[in-house]
């Protein structure tokens, strides 16, 4: 056992009205909803960056943590590290994590020593994890934080950074894959532009579809049975991201003919930053046939960068949750924490009580989108709203053609009388549920 | 003659020195550039609703525009307005206008009134065209004025608002024909949500997505040659667009199998609402190769909604230009000012001279945009950072998979050595040009 | 009796378990807490404008609402309109509603005209007042709406309009004050530029204060015993408005010496788009000594426009009435729904269940502020922070001189330790009263 | 000599026609505009943190600039650091520079150890600046960096912190007077919030109008002949600064009656984070008289945060001194490059080109705008458009009541009839002047 967490038991569930802050008030994870316990339906996972690597910097200012496993280029501090984290998987009771090699083994001279130390820090993770019980929800190779990375890493315009991305997805792929995860990650941190001055797209995102190519081809030659995933985000550190939205995620594997292997994560603060809500990119994953997984960490909306919070506000949550529901809940995905604790939130205690009242936010959030799809209301007012679309001559019409469909109108004189779209009715109705 | 531009001469161009507002300073249409005049490289067009129908209203206040053909929904006044319109097209010497329907003519008592209502004007167009030369740059449907769209159009949970549309778009495509219109745009001011409350996405790009086939199939049946357009636009008015932006669009596209069919129109308005800029989107659009045509007319960067400002900043003109130049200029695209006049800007005088400051802005960017491309230095630049993937070994990394790719970096050992991104310097070098 | 809404009985409170949209589950008007009851506390109020004015139209479409009271130009439509209006306050049970001139009279051919149409109006809703013992939270002057105003009212190039300014407001002062209005409202919808190129500030700033000073007379000389309150906005409908946000109208006041006369009436639309939060404002003011009253609508966080919205996110709404209960809650003040229907929200139940939901939101973001603030942790949590202040040398230093304060450091060899900000435990402890 | 900046001649005026990058195209030092030398009215300065400590790192990710000084923790590379920069200095031609302690001396064990650094590199500096005749524009105390000051320094909730404050402004300001110091600048970067829920705006308002009365009675006392300057920001690093924007200073400034003692340095940048244009914040802060200073350098309008990009679009460089040359130009302050290389721009090169791009762009835009401001043009309307202003009646109008200014209207049956804004003429004309 480490110090860090020292005098934290492990948080039990003592229900809403409990006074003890280091206790569940809402996630009771044996709590079954819809057929599911509570456990299975949000399958929790804490990010190993920014809860163990980060060290609270931002562009202004220095690390403010003080952690026992500091300075992080040292690889025994690598296990000290290693050993805190799982000690709070346990406090939590989270069932998953997930890393990027580089918060999890302090890099090396070489590649080869990076990723040699990259497998024996996933060894004892393995040992870990079978002690614990704790599982993989997903790896993933961080292409971003060292200067070799910054114009790129498969749409570098250097081949031999190209080389070196396939070097490192391969090698985390190899340890996912060893430990079990259950997707693979690809944030494309630097794949973006600062300037159009010096950039080609159209060749930068050659170099990426032929490199996702690769990846998928490689997964399914070592039988990774993981889903691969990409992260959509608009812009930062970049000023404009190749992975924009879910949109632009899906062009893309459209045209690379990637659509039916590779979902997306989706991440609450990138959405906001894309100009679209948490719930809007998860409804059009869902209706593109990609959804697979979430970040669950929100931006603040009065700043224009990636805050990376812990979630707090239940209506927002529950929406999201609600549109995951409709999708028939996670399969190989979960609800990761990719969130950070505030630069000023110093201490062992808050981390713990940061993932905690995420747990219960995200607990509450699905308890209510699982109450609203139960009891049917909203479901039933948006299919009222679409009826008219059930009737045969409607779905005639839809097959046909413009001219067949113009036709109509002056033939029976149509002028179509609006309908209200009841828009506040239904946002009392989902008040209702929270 | 009306009488609304008396006393305004037809503008010719006198060069940068001169003093008199009423003249071109840096739009001489029969100058000299690539091999093609600024006349047939801007090919400058007019949109009829900003200039003519717009009123002069906001959210917060009415109209503050007296034209002598108000009222519009009197069906001599829409002559009147006509009249003035192409005296208007006279005195710039634009090549193209730009309609949608409701600009045109007031609205009927049924849709068969308003049909024959368009009929009738647009023959009049044809007259006026055919004594002024101008031409028609294209036309479209207004399917978000009427209450009757408040919902959408194509996307309209009513199947009679679609048929409405159905008919909409082929009597202004009729008309488009007719006149020898070059495109056909559709633009889903409504097609999109408030609230994803009420909304069934997936449905509702079904709905767009079999709309956008019919009229791709009516075009070709009635042998219209122009392009069809898709103009993307983020949000404004609904909170949601469909057509957020060229990748969404794309992606919609690629999902009909219509990417050979249907190009972009892209307005630099809604590009900034997007959170890209113009050159981005133009760049993307000759990537994915849907480029199209502009609306050339920005917001102001401190709002954020959409104001149609004319342009007025000649360095960003210049890089939108640059990459149009790189697309091989405009086929049957042009340079449409979608822009309209500041609420306070009450005169006749003020209509004339936006438009003359926007062309002359249009021709000092053109200009500046061939410079650089003639002079070359930029693209040498950019293909010198990008040498490195014309070599052979790199050319078949791409082509190989992701172990061979992989190998290289520890058999010999690669640590690839950053080189300067150089952006000042290509900012500089730009700087130069204008 | 109007036939507009038929068949809805008045709203009473049921709880939270009711199943009958038309109830209120929070709301109980009588419910003591913290001393008052709801009624007392909340002091809503119901916007005339968007709510029996507003027409549905935005800046890409026209009216879709229609109403009995339609046209508006029409005399006796107001009267119409009034009876709607009243009955609807009677069915929601609110204590107050607030207008200004354009909304309640249809603009006469004269000014004359006007102020006289203004008076018997506001004679009629003396008599409705006394019937339904609905009261006037405030009255205020559109001086933005008509063309006149187009450039301004009290900062208007045209000292004419000035003028024009200065009779609007003393007629609606006076109906004010004859109604028992408990506040009059500034909000300067016009005064602000387009363009500074056609502007200047420090003179326009100069005209606002001295119409600011008259304005603070006339109250006093006609014994209007209200508050004058300003309304801060930072943009739109002008590209910048001079009353951006509280600190702004802070230093306005200052220099003009009426910061003890007039406060503000702060709108959660309006701070989000000035960049704050809701929160942050009222805390601002009340800090300042100038918290007035509420407008208690939201914008959309994904658009840059003022969406004017009604509240349906209880954790935002509890922070604001936390700061409001700080504050020794509202005097003079109260909590006004500047909000509208969206677009499609076509049905008189719409307009009632819109407000029935805001209602009940607020009711639930009090009960929740109130149980905050009793229990007194988290003012424990911040006075506990800065205890540090509460000693003497502290207080010493803060009176003394910069070379005092820095002496001590190298004397006793300071290094301060950082202490945790414990943000997320904070936000945890809000949430346990939500 | 240190090999930095080896083969770097000196930058000469070669005039717009030139090919070398390595040459000013439009900056002539000597050249005489308005009676005034391009150098003395430009008065440039190069930030010392942005271009010699700043290490190249953002929020994704490390250092990629490898500088000769580095580590910068040891006090001989602090010399080297020192003398590369006077190289620049005199490369570049610029007569001023700026700097933090933070950035010119490392960080010792103590603040006494922290002081005589600072005492002695600044020693270094003083005979750097004899040898070079290059001056101090300003200095100031970096208290946004270390972790102590990561709740504030002067409203930090520890008193101690504020010694600390104290401790190093005093520092600060008397090695800026040391070196002869034309100004010396307060950038509060941790004076703000993170979470509303911890902090006490109004005490922390007084702890800092406190500290600042403190700041100005010392530099009285050491009689410090320059001006102490605010920098206003609105977020970034917290996500709510108090030194929002010109206006929140000004009402700062007076409420603890220090407007006459302290100006402002307005960053490009931070005006466009607060939601204004930087000639907005220029412009008022002339009308308010607190004019001092500004930080020439931008942020991407894409991006939400602060990138501090070198300056490269001339018409928006223009309107910025076109409003300082109406101010009577700088007396004290000047035009600082608070401007960062991209984190790509990895050479020697790089750094001097983007100060001579950024010097060349801010030649143009003070000749441009001198123009404008000779020709009277832009004046002329302006007043023109204010002339009724100038009217004896209306002057009476302003100095006199309401309900005077009010009886005119209907005496004389005032309709004020509005007349154009005239803003897309006004925006030809400036683009007549680039």
């Amino acid at each position: 056992m480490t110090d860090f967490f020292q005098g934290i038991e492990p948080i039990r569930y003592e229900g809403p009205e409990t006074d003890n802050e280091f206790a569940f008030r809402h996630y009771n994870p044996d709590e079954v909803v819809m057929g599911k316990t509570l456990k299975e339906h949000l399958r929790f996972a804490v990010a190993y960056w920014h809860s163990f690597a980060w060290e609270g910097g931002d562009p202004f200012g220095g690390q403010t943590f003080l952690r026992p496993w500091h300075p992080q280029d040292d690889y025994a501090n690598a296990k000290v590290k290693a050993d805190a984290a799982f000690e709070m998987f346990e406090i939590l009771g989270v069932p998953y994590f997930c890393w990027h090699d580089a918060d999890v083994r302090p890099e090396g001279d070489s590649f080869a020593e990076s990723r040699k130390r990259l497998e024996e820090i996933t060894d004892y993770f393995g040992e870990k994890m079978e002690e614990t019980g704790v599982g993989l929800l997903w790896g993933t190779a961080n292409m971003f934080g060292h200067r070799r990375w910054m114009s790129g890493a498969a749409t570098n315009p250097d081949p031999d950074v190209f080389a070196y991305a396939a070097a490192s997805v391969k090698a985390c792929m190899d340890a996912t894959h060893k430990l079990g995860g259950q997707n693979y990650v690809l944030w494309g941190g630097r794949e973006g532009y600062e300037t159009l001055l010096n950039t080609d797209m159209g060749r930068e995102r050659e170099q990426a579809g032929r490199f996702l190519q690769m990846v998928v081809d490689y997964a399914k030659k070592i039988g990774f049975p993981g889903q691969i995933l990409i992260e959509p985000k608009p812009q930062e550190p970049t000023k404009h991201q190749y992975d924009f939205d879910v949109a632009t995620v899906y062009s893309f594997l459209k045209d690379f003919g990637l659509e039916t292997e590779v979902k997306v994560n989706i991440e609450q603060g990138h959405a906001i930053l894309a100009g679209h809500s948490f719930e809007h990119e998860i409804h059009l994953a869902r209706a593109l046939g990609i959804f697979g997984s979430i970040d669950m960490n929100r931006n603040d909306y009065q700043s224009g960068w990636d805050t990376d919070q812990f979630p707090n506000n239940v209506p927002e949550v529950a929406l999201a949750y609600y549109e995951i529901l409709k999708a028939g809940g996670f399969s190989s995905g979960g609800t990761n924490f990719d969130a950070k604790l505030r630069r000023q939130s110093l201490d062992a205690e808050d981390l713990i009580l940061a993932h905690v009242g995420g747990m219960d936010v995200c607990a509450q959030g699905l308890k209510a989108a699982a109450a609203m799809l139960e009891d049917g209301k909203l479901e039933e007012a948006r299919n009222d709203r679409y009826a008219g679309w059930e009737t045969g001559p409607a779905k005639e019409m839809l097959a046909g053609d413009l001219e067949s469909a113009a036709a109509r109108v002056e033939a029976e004189g149509l002028e179509p009388e609006p309908r209200s779209g009841r828009q506040e009715r239904l946002e009392n109705l989902v008040n209702r549920y929270l």
